[in-house]
């Protein structure tokens, strides 16, 4: 038998394949985009709720919301080129406030369904069946039945030139949570609020915590918490 | 039983605490670090492999990629201060390439612990046990047990003077995958790749599918997958 060696070899890299963006460019432009989309991996979920100069109400998902820093508490999203995706970006340039919710199970095909192209003058939370929550004096609407939510105020709209979208930072300003989910740490069990995980263009996950681990330092093996 | 009416309210209203950032900042450091890196939602799992211009190589984990565009495909990850996190970037600006690789159980205690501060002369693919592998002509290492890698010609780094952060914007020249994940539609199910969503910055978690939904429009109820 003298090809017994290869098998010790992990099976996994006989299904490994090399692609390369020349040949990428070649697909399919629907099939291109699920891929791309999805190769950069899991993202966070989520609603953000504005309204314009009038007041209107728009509620869009997201799945491009970054962490740019705790302190300043700053908040990152991308938001598409301007003729792809106006309303939001226009709503934060005039007031200058938005919220972000998380979606949870109960509501994510509603929560997706703002994705449709409606005119400016529909309010989302209407066309779709979402309850929206107005605190205080935070002009932007909240998405009611979301456990976490925290609102914003704009900090800079920065242009990406390479393919005209935004980099949109806010500062956080108010958080609305489940107190029940913050850990003695002040970690947050996402899993117990349901919030997901999105995944390319049209996938939604539930979570499943697999560790966490101490802060790691050199010369220290890594300690689970 | 005056009080009655009361009990029709859902629970989960009575555990929803407003917080201002008035009252996050002054928090413990770390308690307050927890929460607000949790609060931004579940993050793409990463490690990115560099070397620098000696071809030294370096391993670091990330959790602020994003997906930027698909055509042209391009992906942006938040580099922290340099003087917290110099090792990455000063590698991406010397040598203009680096890779992106999911991170799955089987290795996901190695990965948490490249966030040590190891010197800049330490490989932390040889401190912390994870197996590089290099294809062809791309001088940066991959993961070689990661089943969803990819690597990037760094297109710009655009500096986010709020807190010192910076947007690194790469584009996608090649990407390595186990080809059995591809689904007919182009869609990456990450979930059988194992691939790992990261929350705050010491949790990972896998994931399930819960729906996938058709494009949205108005007018037109959401339609499942």
């Amino acid at each position: 038998m003298s090809g017994t060696q290869l098998f010790y070899f992990p099976i996994l890299i006989y299904a490994m394949q090399q692609l390369s963006i020349d040949t990428i460019k070649t697909w399919e432009r629907f099939y291109r985009a699920n891929f791309i989309n999805c190769l950069s991996g899991f993202k966070a979920a989520s609603l953000i709720g504005t309204v314009n100069k009038d007041g209107q109400p728009n509620l869009a998902v997201f799945s491009s919301v970054v962490h740019l820093g705790s302190d300043p508490a700053l908040i990152g999203f991308i938001n598409r080129p301007l003729a792809a995706a106006p309303h939001t970006l226009k709503n934060i340039e005039a007031t200058g406030v938005y919220t972000i919710n998380h979606i949870h199970p109960s509501f994510v095909a509603k929560a997706h369904q703002t994705s449709a192209k409606y005119p400016a003058e529909v309010n989302e939370f209407e066309a779709v069946g979402i309850q929206s929550q107005f605190v205080d004096n935070i002009i932007a609407p909240f998405v009611a039945d979301s456990h976490v939510k925290y609102a914003l105020q704009l900090v800079e709209i920065v242009p990406i030139k390479h393919n005209n979208t935004f980099l949109v930072i806010g500062a956080i300003t108010n958080v609305l949570i489940d107190e029940t989910l913050i850990a003695d740490d002040g970690f947050i069990a996402l899993e117990n609020a349901g919030s997901m995980t999105s995944l390319g263009i049209d996938a939604y996950y539930t979570t499943q915590l697999n560790a966490r681990f101490g802060y790691a330092k050199p010369n220290l093996p890594v300690q689970g918490l």
